[in-house]
């Protein structure tokens, strides 16, 4: 579930991705946005499903299943894991967006047998999630992993939406905070996406503005490569097309900031599944699920 | 084991101090500080002497048990857990100094009973300690929970050591960085320790530089609510004799960076084991050895 887009489909076990839907996101009310999920899933069930996942842009009280917070869709307060538990009567899974996207690169993706592996999608937002000791790490309450809200530069520009923070890794490197530093040096006309396709015609003046979006990247990674001395960091969601522009001195950065031998011992790697990610990894939650009602039975 | 005194003991599985021994660190060489440690844990054997653990002030690579890198003693290099292993011929457990302080306060201090706990000693340097998912967190090798060295402040004033990064919260809330401060402020005769006395007895400046302090910490503070979603955040170390000075701006700070009701799920709070806590820890990291070992035989 995206802000502009739901994406919906029939997952396996192995993540393949059986029947697809998608549908514009209903988000004029809350009322509205079940109406729509309700009729995707409605769509694809059939007696072969045993389990239904959902990856939402928000956090989340796993204890309750309810919506703690979000930005681009009307759910905040919300029961939600009861509510679809109670419409379908099948075991329902609910997770983050970014932790789902990051369960689908580990179970499917880039980060295939990977034990400890950090992801972080560069969308409109920066989404975080974290495989720890061999399994998605949540949190206490589940609402961890908002590795987009690590504070990189302290008392640096305000953070988006309802976030009252400055200088987190989703002012600094977002694709939204590139459209507005592109904005500030173009003008109106140039978004990040357009940003990035004059980075690679070789404009310099794009090239600075990445190179600097790569640095704060990279002072991200050393804190990632000294709290978790992961094997891999995982960079998924649509600004990643700024590829090695923003990649190459992020690697640098994160050499300089990391621990001594530590930067060596973590791989920087591109996500492999794109915009299918929420939904795979929707579908290993939804099996998670399953997996949890069949151990209480 | 610290720059300046080697604490030992003899714990029990609860964390209960039997007997102990201090020495100051025989720092001068490699050579030197292995007798000195060997002499340590001889005048401590005995029958009931089931396992033998380290606290190191250095990050170790867990799968070799050697030293990847230290600050204060001559141990970088070293097949630190095999030596004591083959010297003494008991199982051996080898952490860092901060990680053992976490595991103290988790199975015997301020963190009982916790699951998900993060915590930071702020002494000569800020070290930290990973509880996650009710186990210790080391990372892919065991060289994690560097927590000093997140970046805070993107291009800010230079690390300590042989760490070349910039803003890391060492350099911004140790003891060394506040005694750094304190000179600038008010000329050498003056550290962290006189700057907290000043402070207590309400010198305008002095409470200046430790709000600032507090402020960065916060910083941090609300960067480990986003990543982690934890319980408790422990703080211990010399320099938190600081107090409210400096954690009543920290928690401030914390909330203004914390996901929308994130910060209420985490409590602050300060160590319980003082000075013990290194020794306490390796004690607990000895009787993980041990486990280790029966469960290999």
């Amino acid at each position: 579930m995206g802000g502009t887009k739901i994406l919906a489909g029939v997952i396996d076990e192995d993540g393949n991705v059986l029947e697809r839907v998608q549908i514009a996101s209903p988000a004029a009310s809350t009322e509205a946005l079940l109406v729509g999920l309700d009729q995707v899933v409605t769509e694809l069930l059939g007696p072969e499903i045993a389990a239904i996942g959902f990856g939402i842009p928000s956090s989340i009280d796993q204890r309750s299943g309810m919506v703690l917070g979000t930005v681009n869709l009307p759910l905040q307060g919300l029961c939600f894991r009861q509510r679809m538990h109670e419409r379908f009567e099948l075991p329902v899974g609910i997770d983050n967006d970014a932790n789902v996207a990051a369960i689908a690169e580990w179970k499917a993706g880039a980060g295939r047998g990977a034990n400890d592996l950090v992801m972080l999608t560069l969308g409109t937002g920066v989404g975080g999630g974290l495989i720890l000791g061999g399994k998605p790490y949540r949190g206490s309450v589940g609402a961890g992993a908002e590795l987009g809200h690590m504070v990189i530069l302290q008392d640096g520009s305000p953070c988006y939406g309802n976030c009252t923070g400055h200088g987190h890794l989703e002012a600094l490197t977002s694709g939204h905070a590139a459209t507005l530093a592109a904005h500030e040096q173009f003008g109106p006309g140039v978004d990040a996406r357009e940003l990035v396709k004059r980075g690679k015609a070789g404009d310099e003046s794009a090239l600075a503005l990445l190179l600097k979006i790569g640095e704060s990247l990279g002072a991200a990674f050393g804190s990632l490569v000294n709290i978790f001395n992961p094997e891999l960091i995982v960079i998924g969601g649509g600004f990643a097309a700024a590829g090695e522009l923003i990649l190459a001195p992020a690697r640098e950065r994160m050499t300089a900031e990391s621990l001594p031998n530590m930067a060596e011992l973590t791989r920087v790697v591109l996500a492999e599944l794109g915009s299918d990610a929420g939904m795979i990894g929707a579908g290993f939650v939804a099996f998670e699920a399953l997996e949890n009602a069949e151990a209480t039975l």
